[in-house]
């Protein structure tokens, strides 16, 4: 690990984008995502996730250009990402579905043919500033299994929920997997098995060798009931949005394929009667205290605002690899324009 | 347990709450939802309900007449339940919010002052029948303790979708608790300890012993991230429709205390293009199909529907003393009219 100045990590990112023809508006949404993941402590949705975004821009299945096409339904906007930057497709759709919910109360956006939308907590927490409510889901490539199942058949499903407060807003951001694939990556790496529970191998058989875990399926959180909610995610979402569906899915793991997931997003405005807000907090302060001195009740991103204030005053722990991998880029850039 | 005929016990339930005042359209609906739970092999919604519904409206904590109040902003409906019965108020907001959301394409209901809802896969297979699709979400008494917390903070905070399909619509229905304090209290009656990791007793500490953990807290599903999704459940109802939250809420499990949880409903309209359903319809039968022969994969819904079919011929499975009361309630009410 490194310890990277925020600021600097920002212009590093910011440049190897720019040297891969994203415009400044553009790059800068993407990079202020990946950056508020390492603020956040998910390292997995950071600066890690830049080497395959400009290899899928070379690639030709990101297009860095665009917003996507919008097509409002009443009050549903159905965008096409046409293959833009994740982020970009979605900030765009978030903020016509945000700008209609103040007067319509509710608006929803179904996305398809968008890329990545990296970590649910950063729109979450966008809207909430301003706020609104937002709910917001994605399927993704099939890497869990259905409870008896013996085969990856879903996503990762993440589910995030952001609510304004008087002070810090409530988010929430989960995936509905026991554990990511990143961990198991992790495992694998350091060559030490998993805990058992965690996946099958390829031929649907419980292992705890995380490579053999890594050609086959994670389990789902919570047993019979994480895999219900994970899959009735997916379903929603391609109700919604008419994306592919579990193993169908592509675009979210690899570097040349189109990407069909799907993304939706409900944005709800609270109304005027915001007196509810400081009854919410005294209720979470009171979840927080309702632990022991040796085991603390943590409230879903607690844990992510510490580390977000650490790291923004004493810089990001990045891991070597991925920090070299970007000079290196942003060298060859640069040699390539002289 | 008895084995009671459909219509005999529609016939029964129709006439108990009908001796309790409760006028025939209100009463129909409140049975045709305690009915569906005994179809769908969940008795802990069911039959079981009734007498305590007849207490509360003797005891003046449930207004049999009344659909509740209602006050547009937008397409979100704001509801005052004005402790009319759960099914009444919320098919009375559940009627305008899917008409309203057929132009608008998405409506939302916040309901507060409402009696227990029952059964949302009740709700959701609605709605999904009239081809909308329905998120459903209530809290409820504090009976689940926090990940890592000591006592009951959080409602078993129940959650649903319903989305059309061509066949029988999905509809996944599912509480954020590990098990139903009516599994804690069958324990209980029987003497048996309950598995290790259920319950907290009511000085926190973790108990195996039934009787201890009905005055304790039972564990939410799925560790850390299912707390997390209760607890985000809780503030989200809260923040839309100002109800009680936590410790706060009562009326769900006493027979004279006013209910102050809130419910939320959001209808959105999927639109013209229905040709999705059937590669939804298509994804389900793979997933069904991704176990083993010694031990399938079920999607949300199939156990249901296969008890449902089961039990329209064959008749309901009714505890005795459930039934028994529910005989001698009615013989009561005759015997005052004479």
């Amino acid at each position: 690990m490194t310890i990277i100045d925020f600021q600097e990590a920002r212009r590093v990112a910011l440049a190897v984008l720019e040297s891969a023809g994203v415009p400044p508006a553009q790059a800068t949404l993407q990079v202020d995502l990946l950056l508020e993941a390492e603020l956040r402590g998910r390292a997995s949705h950071g600066l890690l996730r830049l080497k395959r975004i400009v290899e899928r821009i070379r690639n030709r299945v990101v297009d860095p250009l665009t917003k996507g096409s919008h097509r409002w339904r009443g009050n549903v906007l159905e965008v096409d990402g046409c293959m833009g930057l994740g982020p970009v497709v979605a900030v765009a759709a978030l903020e016509r579905i945000s700008e209609r919910a103040v007067a319509a109360g509710v608006a929803v956006a179904a996305i398809k043919n968008n890329n990545h939308l990296g970590m649910l907590a950063w729109y979450a927490d966008r809207i909430a500033r301003q706020g609104q409510i937002l709910i917001a889901l994605c399927n993704s490539e099939a890497l869990v299994h259905p409870w008896n199942g013996r085969r990856a058949m879903q996503g990762t499903n993440p589910f995030a929920i952001g609510i304004p407060l008087v002070g810090e807003p409530f988010v929430l951001d989960m995936a509905t997997s026991l554990v990511s694939m990143g961990e198991i990556h992790h495992f694998a790496n350091l060559n030490r098995p998993i805990p058992s529970g965690w996946a099958l191998d390829a031929s649907g058989e419980p292992t705890t060798d995380a490579h053999a875990a890594k050609r086959g399926a994670i389990a789902p959180f919570g047993g019979a009931k994480g895999y219900s909610l994970g899959l009735g995610f997916e379903v929603l979402i391609g109700a919604l949005s008419a994306c592919a569906l579990g193993p169908g899915v592509h675009g979210t793991l690899d570097s040349d394929k189109a990407c069909n997931k799907g993304d939706v997003f409900i944005v709800i405005d609270p109304g005027a009667d915001q007196g509810r807000y400081g009854a919410i907090e005294s209720y979470l302060d009171a979840v927080r205290a309702s632990g022991s001195p040796d085991a603390a009740v943590q409230v879903p991103g607690d844990r992510a605002l510490a580390y977000r204030r650490e790291r923004l005053t004493h810089g990001l722990p990045v891991d070597d690899q991925v920090w070299h991998d970007l000079q290196r880029q942003l060298l060859a850039a640069s040699c390539q324009r002289d």
